[in-house]
């Protein structure tokens, strides 16, 4: 006698169907008990940094054997210092306030009833991301505490490495009496089981795809979930007429230099014609002096070639290339309302400053730019779940729904009302 | 010579492509300008009564052809009555309060950046509805209100009806001096066109569909954009074995028979074990003198044979029917735990309330109840727009992401984030 193997299906089923039940015991959690569980696992990672290496080194072994490049393989690996602050991350989730339960609104219409909208656990969350382990950990943390059962489907580069991760978890929550399923580990990386996953609308509430585009798209066309996209960053700087020089050169620089493989690093620099003839080779200079390699339109190109800073032409695709490295688009407008339309049509809605001393140019480019972000006299690189203080994030969202920028511990939540009344009854 | 006929993928595209244009305008109109057009659109409505009427007899005509039934060629019927209250109903989207702009959370990081969290307009909804001709203008109205460009696509029967409609809503824009793109209607009810729309996720922010299952299961399937969906509801009313007797029966009277045929209607009645003991006869009796027919479970049905009251035994799927209609089950619980249970897991997370006078299992069953609305000794029936005091609802959704529950003005919007800085760069 033997049993037949659990098909594919069934198996990913099984796995929604079990977190939709857990779901309901995470949501009434108290804090207390969410805490001892995150504060168990942090010390779990810390006393099992042996095995997590030697699951890890598989993965790393495997990587060099297909020749993953250097950089894909230094951001799979698990050193002792990334344990170390994987188990500081889940910490400091732990020390965050509890968004659940939180009375967000009241409303008393003439009935007489009494409604309260109250901050309550999405339910089930679905977490898609690719090569670097500690999303497993942090992704586990951030759902737990705010009241959330989740699903995970890590990379196929970090296979071993995630299972060990969440092996960890969930032996937390079991060794603290809350239900194991509240955190699974999808167990293969088959886009077949990932398809699966995405039509399971009755158990599962919303799907987080953190990953390369193709991922994302893959995610989206696919999925009967709602799904919150964290695509790419294509951000823009707008140095208007009445901008202050130093400002904007030390703003310029910082945007595009002090990280640039991220998203809220800016692509673009526009530049009011008045405010480029008097000092964009001033700030292009300093740029280049980066190291960046600058990409013109023609009027721009002219005042660079004056002053004798090298520079590539700009392609109409320059304008919405999200480079992630040293490269920055130049173009020049005649007018904020001309930066207003050029960073609508060509940017991502993510992240975009205006640097003016002119108070109402500002508040126009705030409230016309359509983005998530918007700056006056600051850099887009505060774009952040810890810079804008929520202390953790799952991803910055670029969708326009539920979360939009920054997705901590709140965005993981959704509402209910909650309506005391004394016997009343509709007319 | 002659123009090739646009295709109807393109049509679609550049109906999309259009909206999103008009949206940037929308979206930073001042609240006098967007009431001027509501204000318009209400004269026009009135004065077109006549127009309306016969463009409205073209599809009542063809309706009756087509052998529809006497309640959808009801719900078709746009007589002067329902005229003037279209009318009426656009004057009070304008005089409701402007979401745009509110802020509605502020940040202060330690870097010194001013964060302001502002309510903005989503951008392009698109509105799928089925019968109901009033649905065009309603639906344009309170986007328009909440600074949204919007695609509207109505139902095969009400098409004459609907075109009349849009035209007027247009004219309105036209006349105010609004880029009319704001409001279209696909000209084509043709169901690859609804196809192509859900997959212009480039310029079109949220889909709402309206209308039966088969409806909203196409939409939620074929799109790319994010859906928000109105869903029907299995409501619940639990009576607590510490429920008070005339409360509990003037509620389950009201829940049931004020208007059955609506979302927020119940359609399982769950009873305590004592409380059924003592009460369930009387409460049956009220219920068969307004006509409900009852499914009872074998205990249930035991109380009501032995009380004389006519009852048929409820089958599994009994519990998650949405009748619409005068019937009712009644399900006996040994606990507010297992009522608790039994919603979470029949139900469909709309609205349920426990009639008990005691605050302890009500804050239980309030908590862990997992719906948009759960009330405590109050009916059911308030779930509404209206009644929660929104003015209006474009619909209730039952997705649990953005908006959940009543989506009025507020539920149209998203937010941005405002930052003022004074130079600040990221370290």
């Amino acid at each position: 006698m033997f049993e037949e193997p659990e098909s594919l299906d069934h198996l990913v089923q099984r796995i929604a169907r079990q977190a939709r039940e857990a779901s309901y015991g995470v949501a009434v959690a108290k804090t207390e008990h969410k805490n001892a569980v995150l504060s168990r696992l942090a010390t779990l990672i810390e006393s099992s940094a042996e095995d997590l290496g030697a699951a890890n080194e598989k993965d790393l072994a495997v990587g060099r054997e297909q020749g993953l490049s250097k950089a894909l393989l230094d951001r799979l690996a698990l050193t002792p210092e990334r344990i170390a602050s994987m188990a500081e991350g889940v910490r400091q989730v732990a020390s965050l306030p509890d968004p659940v339960g939180t009375e967000i609104g009241q409303l008393k219409p003439d009935s007489g009833i009494d409604i309260r909208k109250v901050r309550v656990p999405i339910g089930v969350v679905g977490i898609i991301y690719e090569s670097r382990p500690n999303v497993t950990v942090d992704c586990a943390a951030l759902c737990l505490k705010s009241g959330n059962a989740c699903i995970l489907r890590g990379g196929r580069e970090a296979f071993h490495s995630n299972q060990a991760l969440a092996a960890l978890v969930r032996q937390a929550l079991e060794e603290e009496g809350m239900d194991s399923n509240a955190v699974q580990l999808i167990p293969t990386t088959d886009r077949t089981a990932l398809g699966f996953l995405l039509k399971q609308d009755q158990y599962v509430h919303c799907i987080v795809p953190r990953g390369g585009e193709g991922l994302i798209r893959y995610v989206v066309e696919n999925s009967n979930i709602p799904v919150i996209k964290h695509f790419e960053g294509i951000c823009s700087l707008y140095l208007d007429s009445e901008a202050d020089l130093q400002m904007a050169r030390e703003i310029a620089v910082n945007a595009k230099c002090q990280r640039p493989g991220v998203c809220n690093a800016i692509e673009n620099l526009v530049v009011h014609r008045s405010f480029a003839a008097a000092h964009l080779a001033e700030i292009a200079q300093a740029l280049a002096n980066e190291g960046v390699e600058l990409r013109a339109d023609v009027e721009a190109g002219a005042i660079l070639h004056r002053a004798g800073i090298g520079y590539r032409t700009a392609a109409e695709e320059d304008w919405s290339t999200e480079y992630l490295d040293l490269i920055l688009s130049i173009r020049v407008v005649s007018s904020a309302d001309e930066a207003i339309s050029f960073i609508n049509r060509y940017g991502s809605q993510h992240s975009d400053s205006i640097i003016t001393t002119n108070e109402a140019t500002a508040r126009r480019f705030l409230r016309a730019v359509d983005s998530s972000t918007v700056y006056w006299n600051a850099s887009t690189r505060f774009t952040d779940g810890y810079e804008f203080g929520l202390g953790a994030e799952i991803g910055i969202s670029t969708d326009r729904l539920h979360a939009r920028g920054p997705m901590g511990l709140e965005e993981l939540c959704t509402y209910k009302y909650e309506v005391h009344g004394k016997g009343e009854v509709r007319k």
